[in-house]
């Protein structure tokens, strides 16, 4: 499949993720309009991360845009654990907040996973606390991880019905692995899990339809992994340096996924670039959550999924 | 692999659950001993079902002969929820029951999954709480389902370290094929998951180092799906007629699993025989389950997997 007419198409997680707003702006509106609710989504920072800060004001501006509430509490990195669980507990309790994402990474002096566990879960807008996990794993509704869940969503763009593909996923975190197995799953596909104690990895991607790579790793997956006219799906987010040696020795860097994209192009049928593939989709996956759970407080059926 | 000397080795899951009650009763001595802990593990059962009496009297009595505290409530099939969730509440709080199980089925005026989810999810030791299937995804100390619980206790008998062999699991139901997913994964296993809308399955099966059968169709996974040399856990328990035509039509039945067993016999490296395999494994897992939580409830440190 080397010829030009069969190139990947590159899924434009930029424009996807944009019209995703878009049409939850239009839903939050009629939210708003037809029941008077306005969802909110209160973001908890706590120190100075410069990355972090960037994410943080990204989340509040796009959420405001959205036609929602935006909070965002900005705590001293000295904030003891008692003083960040108590915010937590006032914004469990404020029937005005529908969404609650405490920033990663806290200060060491906080112990951050009986953080997010202090967070109700039907406010769990980043997905990660463990009735949420259980809800998946079980298939009830609940709050799933925004990554996989923005991933997945382009996959059923992309693809329609994903039901009897096979999907390989590479990576089994928490945050981007399991829970992208658990949502594959239960559109039906057969999902593997693969990882570092995988054997024989370029052999197993090729039997994907659908493959999702969640590595952490540089241009892991080569594109003779890679199965004539699969969906690729490149979660990774790698700093490496520049391409120019001269650029590179003075400290400039890129970003690349973990495929091989170059060679991914000439062999799978579509696939995600980075950045602007998964990575966009992101913030509006959690736009989507906060949608969701502000209808659910107020009983209204809805799924992320449908977003 | 025709020839006699390459025939399955047939695990005995009968005896390997003998030897793990064995364990598990001179642990629970030790335990009674050195700490004054009993475990105590409550059954709960609703109504007359004749086969739920069966397996309500086993759990009993085998629960009595580990040295463990054993109490049966037997509620008449006219009991209402309210009255149910009463009693959960009083076994949550005597902190001389370390295992709840309300065994199924509930009558129709009780909604079961508002019983299970009312059940302490440290003492649920049927291990089917959201709770519990959200620390199983997440890989937090949790209690997992009996039947996964023992077949992964087998597969590590048989197979010592699991890491880096491919299982597939054809099967994914909440309380086998996806607690059983997650425990492979945990093992190190790269694990597939293949279902009814799965595509091609004697060549995806024939793949699997490691073959999970838990369809609940009777002999759907046939000899030539098998990679010669795998080892099979068929969890599958299929009531079909009687071989003998005139038995079969006096209505006589026997009990097959999900794999065509004779056939599986020439290819497989092991395999668990129906009856006789994964079975067995039930009641010893819930023991296994009863005495961690009995531990766990006073700080001690167990896993049902060290068993
Ligand atoms: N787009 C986004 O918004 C977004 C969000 C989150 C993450 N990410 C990116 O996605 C990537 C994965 O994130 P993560 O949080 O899931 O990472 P992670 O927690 O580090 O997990 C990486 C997974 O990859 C596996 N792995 C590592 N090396 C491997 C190899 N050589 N072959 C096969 N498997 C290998 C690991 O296996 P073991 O489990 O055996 O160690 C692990 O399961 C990162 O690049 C991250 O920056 C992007
Ligand atoms: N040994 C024990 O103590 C024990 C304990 C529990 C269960 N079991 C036995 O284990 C078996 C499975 O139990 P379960 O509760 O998991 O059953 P279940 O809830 O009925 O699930 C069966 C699974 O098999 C899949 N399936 C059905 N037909 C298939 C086919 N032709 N090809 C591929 N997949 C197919 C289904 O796919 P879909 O999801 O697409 O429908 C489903 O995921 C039963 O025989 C049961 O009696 C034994």
């Amino acid at each position: 499949m080397a010829d030009d007419a069969t190139r990947a198409m590159i899924i434009d997680g930029k424009a996807f993720a944009a019209s995703l707003v878009d049409r939850i702006t239009t839903a939050t509106a009629a939210l708003i309009a037809d029941h008077g609710i306005t969802p909110g989504l209160a973001v908890v920072i706590v120190g100075e991360d410069p990355a972090s800060q960037i994410y943080v004001r990204n989340k509040g501006e796009t959420t405001a845009r959205a036609g929602m509430r935006s909070e965002t509490h900005r705590l001293t990195d000295t904030t003891s654990q008692d003083e960040l669980l108590a915010l937590v507990q006032t914004l469990n309790d404020d029937p005005g907040i529908h969404g609650i994402l405490v920033q990663l990474p806290l200060p060491s002096q906080i112990d951050s996973s009986a953080v997010l566990g202090a967070i109700d879960p039907d406010k769990d807008v980043d997905g990660f606390h463990v009735v949420n996990a259980g809800r998946l794993a079980v298939g009830l509704p609940g709050l799933v991880p925004c990554t996989p869940l923005g991933s997945t969503l382009l996959l059923k763009d992309r693809l329609g019905d994903l039901s009897g593909l096979h999907a390989v996923i590479v990576g089994r975190s928490n945050i981007v692995g399991k829970p992208m197995a658990q949502l594959l799953l239960a559109e039906n596909c057969t999902v593997t899990v693969a990882h570092s104690r995988s054997r024989d990895l370029p052999a197993l991607c090729r039997t994907a339809d659908i493959l999702v790579a969640a590595v952490g790793r540089p241009e892991t997956i080569r594109g003779d992994w890679i199965k004539p006219g699969a969906t690729v799906i490149d979660v990774g987010i790698n700093r490496v340096p520049a391409l120019d040696p001269a650029r590179a020795a003075e400290g400039k860097t890129r970003v690349v996924g973990d495929v091989a994209f170059a060679e991914a192009l000439d062999v799978a049928g579509a696939i995600t670039p980075v950045p602007g593939g998964v990575g966009p989709m992101t913030i509006a996956s959690l736009l989507a959550n906060t949608y969701v759970a502000a209808c659910r407080a107020h009983g209204i059926v809805r799924s992320a999924l449908d977003a």
